[in-house]
């Protein structure tokens, strides 16, 4: 199978889509991003990195983030994180605070927001948010091995500008006793893990330690790893979960930024960035061409 | 890989666990089943079919009746289906009412109850349910190769006499303009399709067309079997999917009666089945089982 | 204080005003009525009846008549009909089914629909339909003083082929054990109940018993009519019901035929009809007029 | 009617009542108050103020404080303030956050917690919380004509302590750009008001405001007046204000710290006050012996 041909046929494709999507407007970081940009890169079991389009231009992974956090906090905490925070789809938007009433503050799974700030919490741990961040950007340097990636201030300090409804969240969970850090600090640390910004490239490369081939980087076990990657089938598109699951039948985790980050078990790490947003909150472009890679290569999981 | 020697395995720790799940009681007939049996059998792609327990037991496969229905109404009616049922995990248990009241009766799924309800509308169609049903036995057997399954009437006769929930959600669906037939002549399908008695051999037999294996009975599209399966993953086991993809990895369908059908696609179609629930609605020990069986083969579709 | 004159006003600025709302429509026989009809009907405490324009046109008093049925229901049952419906208001559509849901099956007040399909089980009693259906419509002409008052058939029977919605809530609630009756007699009963047509004249005479002041009918004991009046200042207006009591102060049950029974307590039963309705399902000129009235008499219970 | 005879028949019959109901928890400083206390005041629209019990211990007035804020935000902004918060039941529990996001960050009605935030929010109005809570106190004492009243700096510290689901409010509005303060500034001021201390006595007397009689402060126009008794009667008492209704049949509003304050329209004000709460966290004696006195004064608004 020739991925590289695949790649280009999709590039080529996604070049000649006049509707792109709506970048997000809440922050003004995001909101002035070019909507024409598409990237796509794929690091494949045998070593090679393939790509197409934008793919070494760095762009916000905002929520993609989660991942890389769910994944330090399991080595952290081990199963004890499962306490404190579900395993199921919610049923209702990244940022609904409704189920933490009606379920005590418990969220519904690590890749919701409220799920994620309580992630974020176990892993500050009473540290000073500036030694979290630096563990957690030591971690993604590592798993891609590229020591060039940051987080970007601005939009960090845009985030905690807007961050009035993730602040909500973690006030309501840290009055069910959900939460063990100052709220400030746990939402200080979220907003900047979300402002890590990296090229497809990077990202595909980040993400093999989730893909279960051989040479690759182990950063957690293989039980914890297939876990992560149910979680990401079952939650990692919020409210679009299952439709992602549907189209394209593997396992993935998108952030506003529009950037998705999609693994074929054993096979791939797949990394595509299209900043313009569909009706649920994911790349427009991004769900699009991982719908037509899925189905040139016979990846899905399903198949 | 000796998979009998793992079912063997599996049976007897399964022999030896004194919790054994509670009986559905909403129907003296689920109600007084003995809760100390358990089936399993497996049917792989080179054709042998293995078995340990109870395997040869029929029982009521009450929800595993959905994913044949969802199969027959997408050969039926196509991708139309898509417009009447969403292919989201609810968040909600599976006889909720709330969402068909915020979603303009529009079901979340075709493996909740109201989705299902819908799906049966679907393949009613305007015929007598007599026909309806005749037909979809017709289907069940092929997929099986076995003549010898039917409708145990006396079941249906009690889900229909304990069927106010669910006549609950079809009125509202009604109201919504989402019910295409009479209300009692779709309700009353469905009570009769739910009563299907089957044993796991029979069972894991009728799931082989959504293995994707060659020399299967080829029922569907490689296409619509892939989403069929997406949809068992995220949904398959109500509120407790991503449960359930979390410890198993695969996708699967389970019912009230304590069975569950669960596709490892390529290898292997495999029905569990003992009649006691866990505190989700799902068989206890067939959960517990299926866990046991994806880690000791290596199944699951994130390894 | 001259209330003719008052009335005659308020009739004049009804007349003049150009926005009439708009009619009913989920029922031919509602959606054909002319909003252009605005009556008012005030009995006195002395025992005066005064009117202003359309007061003598009979329409359906549609959920008017749950003030009936209510008092009935708590003279054949007394308080133990508070264990099947409870006092408080709802703060959901008239309609809704959220709550059943997640309180039980119990419905929050006897004045949405849900409750009102309790209260007309609880009269119902095992009796037919008809014999319950006499027995109220012959409460309501005693309590009117005018025996030419009855069901109109045809609305009932279009009540009844729109009825999916009222079913739905019925069966939710025969689910949960909180109908007593056959769920089709229950509905059948409660959609002639809502056709019952009367003028204002006659429904302000009926409400008379509600007034508390001497030489009214005394159909219900003292504090059983204190009780009925909080609930209708409380839940009478559906999800309007807080406004209305802002607005004006006194306790009210409107209808869908654009129909309001508003009681000041000791001084007068009123009736206001006008069939256009505004975004809340209560009558657009009925709301204001009730407003006006309240203003100009001083009778809100707040002065 | 001899007043004062009714007063010291409720002050017996609760002395002698072994229920008492439990004081709040949540802050050591209400947690730690002896419920054998009782007390009851009435303001008589003839001047005479009227005692039984600990009418003269001081208490936390908490949402009591939400009358008197409302009265204030309502002289300053007018109407306007009904753009930020509604005039209807909630139908949720007091310090829920369901329907702010449902319905885009307006509370229901001033006096559950989020819209009381919104009321403090609009009086705070740029300035300093200092200076706000000045101008409130000095207008609880105008109306009860005592300067001997003040906020108890240990509550107030206390609560700002355990303010996690109220930060959480004024969070999620702010995310909704309904908070026009930074939120910790609406809150501090917030969690002060609450903290006011008041004796029966000083309360009853500065509820005389609300009772429409002559010679009684004139704090806010009669119009208003209604308005704000109206919503008392339909909020007053959060998900229990239906029962309230029913039960008295005057408009009241409590505080977790056992007071209510009742207006009898034309005739008195009345403070009651006992720590120990019921179900649904009003006061339980307080709750029966407004019962008690409504029945045997036939002060009902619905007499």
């Amino acid at each position: 199978m020739d991925v590289q041909r695949i790649l280009d046929d999709i590039g080529t494709d996604m070049a000649a889509r006049p509707d792109r999507g709506l970048a997000a407007t809440y922050i003004p970081e995001l909101a002035g991003i070019d909507p024409a940009q598409f990237g796509l890169a794929v690091a494949l079991a045998d070593g090679r990195v393939l790509t197409t389009g934008d793919a070494d231009v760095s762009f916000s992974i905002q929520s993609v983030s989660k991942v890389f956090t769910l994944a330090l906090a399991l080595g952290r905490q081990g199963d004890g994180l499962w306490s404190r925070v579900g395993r199921e789809p919610s049923g209702h938007a990244f940022n609904s605070i409704l189920q933490l009433e009606t379920e005590a503050g418990i969220p519904r799974n690590p890749f919701i927001n409220a799920g994620a700030l309580v992630v974020t919490d176990t892993i500050l741990d009473g540290r000073a948010p500036k030694e979290t961040l630096a563990e957690l950007v030591q971690f993604v340097r590592a798993a891609a091995d590229d020591d060039d990636l940051h987080i970007d201030a601005d939009v960090a300090r845009s985030e905690q500008a807007h961050g009035h409804r993730n602040t909500a969240l973690a006030e309501f969970m840290a009055a069910h006793g959900n939460m063990r850090n100052p709220v400030e600090k746990t939402c200080g640390t979220y907003f900047h893990q979300c402002a890590i910004a990296m090229t497809c490239r990077q990202l595909a490369l980040a993400g093999r330690f989730l893909m279960g081939a051989p040479d690759m980087p182990r950063l957690v076990s293989p039980a914890r790893m297939r876990r992560v990657l149910a979680l990401m089938m079952t939650c990692g598109h919020y409210d679009a979960s299952g439709d992602f699951a549907f189209r394209v039948g593997l396992p993935g985790k998108s952030g506003v930024g529009g950037g998705i980050l999609v693994i074929a078990p054993g096979r791939a790490s797949i990394a595509v960035w299209s900043p313009g947003l569909n009706a649920n909150g994911n790349s427009h472009l991004g769900s699009i061409a991982m719908e037509m890679l899925a189905a040139r290569t016979g990846w899905s999981v399903f198949d």
